[in-house]
């Protein structure tokens, strides 16, 4: 298993991407290309003493994260973004995970992947915690703004197929996110949506309202991306500040006697935060590119990074791209404008 | 100030209902009506000993959740949300509180009371804490899916004009909410509404990430309903799987123990799950309604409802409609179809 890795992706690159190519390297037995300007990438890695020897690869231009992507593209061939692509092009590596722009991510996938057949939009897919034992995969969470029905369809079959070969799960229920339960209710979007779903070669079990994705009434639950992303952001924006308060309170000196017996309910608490947060729940795989691409967040640390390298290892190994490949097409979606 | 209160409304009702309009009398100084089937209010009201004496109106039929609004409104003209959106227009009292169906609540003050004019589709407002001392209007969260550009430059006068009328913020901060803070990002819908926010007599600060609502960056945020009624529920379940959580650890014998210490920390918390569960944040006002009427949660409890009471009685005494009837049609608004 090769995974190439941008090094020069993330408010904290090229330092926590290294550190936690490292610790993928170490942890996974998986072997890392890191993607970068190479004296640079080096000099980082030389830091590292007695780290397993990873493999660089030049890349000496950078996407930075305020340029916009379209453009960034054309100008920047040789970006270290645009390069990692290449190797899996040229199959040289089995997946990549960048910690970039997650639109330049998407560009440079789109121009050097391409789509797999049967798929118009490729989606970006988080996996979120629920009350069950069972996660549930939240999709489009921000590639594709101003979705129709059929995209949320290919949404719907790509995170069943994702379930079913990644997590396991047999016969993923699959669900909508809207505004109520009932039969009926929703935008012009989700009705017409609904009807498609309800045809699919699929488990599909109707309305899910958003304060139920956490208790685990379906495995996969899609959505337009614009409501996808405000979704999860409000959602880590509550959480945050939720966590400040109880920062708050145990900065007091009660707070400090308090640390002792709070310690396994603070981890948990700490836990459900990290995987809410997607700087920590291990990186988004773009659903429908042809390859393996793992986007994690901007502000990943060398923990995060290594989990999001992960993701991609998991994807790779269960050959997620061949399944999609195989299922995608035959499943009565035919590509549309 | 006079306010009638729907009996029959929510999931508690009539208990709960009778049990906050009681709290709210003795604690608000304020005269309730309480409208619904005369004999059954009558009733629960008895089994309150020293209450204040509060006024009953008779209104045999109750509207129930499962039913479609539009069908309910047409066959029950004697229905407890009706008689109570009449006895407005009348103007026996200066305001509503419902804890009923929101569409029905809706409906029913559309054609009891009609919109103000300048305003096309009234809104559902929530009231959201922040970080910093002044709390965030949110609105849309659920009256209106599939909005127009113009619908939320109507919600951001409406917005503005009920943070200085009620909440007495001086030039409020305007924001759309969007998926990032770049100008250009969004989806076609905040695209086409940001130029018009532009343009109009507002202090609009652009664009605001879910993530920053709790921040305290806009006194005002707008987006349509579907996304806001969408990101509400998210974040409630989200903190309300992280509060299981914490039940779950407290449960323990160490737990107990610290329940002691926990007490402080544990009112924050809690008052900041209330804020957000909108059981709790005393209900959201109907903006753009000609007239003052509040829906509650319908799973609210005999706090909730004194808390919406309040929230009626605010709103009424502030003069909002009369706010809003002088400043939206000056705004340069026009109702467009």
């Amino acid at each position: 298993m090769r995974i190439a890795v941008d090094a020069m992706g993330g408010d904290y690159a090229p330092e926590a991407v290294v550190a936690g190519a490292i610790a993928a390297a170490r942890d996974l037995g998986v072997e890392i290309l890191l993607v970068g300007p190479q004296a640079r990438v080096r000099d980082v890695l030389a830091r590292h003493r007695g780290a397993p020897p990873l493999e660089v690869v030049d890349a000496p231009e950078v996407i930075e994260m305020h340029e916009p992507p379209a453009m960034a593209l054309r100008r920047k061939k040789r970006a270290s973004v645009v390069v990692a692509i290449e190797l899996l092009r040229e199959r040289a590596v089995d997946a990549v995970m960048t910690a970039g722009h997650t639109g330049a991510a998407m560009g440079a996938a789109m121009l050097g992947l391409g789509r797999i057949p049967g798929v118009d939009r490729p989606a970006l897919a988080v996996v979120l915690p629920t009350k069950t034992e069972r996660p549930a995969i939240l999709l489009d969470v921000g590639a594709n703004v101003d979705c129709k029905p059929h995209h949320l369809l290919q949404f719907a079959l790509m995170g069943s197929v994702y379930a079913g070969a990644v997590q396991g799960v047999a016969s993923p229920r699959v669900g909508i996110l809207n505004i109520g339960v009932e039969e009926g209710k929703g935008s012009e979007l989700t009705l017409a949506a609904t009807d498609l779903l309800r045809q699919a070669a699929l488990n599909f079990v109707g309305n899910v309202e958003a304060r139920d994705v956490f208790n685990g009434v379906a495995d996969v639950i899609v959505c337009d991306g614009f409501v996808g992303n405000v979704a999860i952001k409000f959602g880590q924006g509550l959480a945050l500040a939720i966590r400040d308060i109880v920062k708050g309170e145990l900065a007091g000196l009660r707070g400090k006697l308090l640390l002792f017996y709070l310690t396994p309910l603070a981890g948990r608490v700490r836990r459900m935060y990290r995987r809410i947060d997607y700087r920590e729940y291990g990186g988004a795989p773009l659903l429908g590119i042809d390859g393996v691409v793992v986007v994690a967040h901007g502000s990943s640390n060398a923990r995060a990074i290594r989990n999001a390298i992960r993701v991609a290892a998991e994807a790779a190994s269960h050959r997620l791209v061949d399944q999609l490949r195989s299922r995608m097409p035959h499943l009565g979606v035919t590509a549309q404008p």
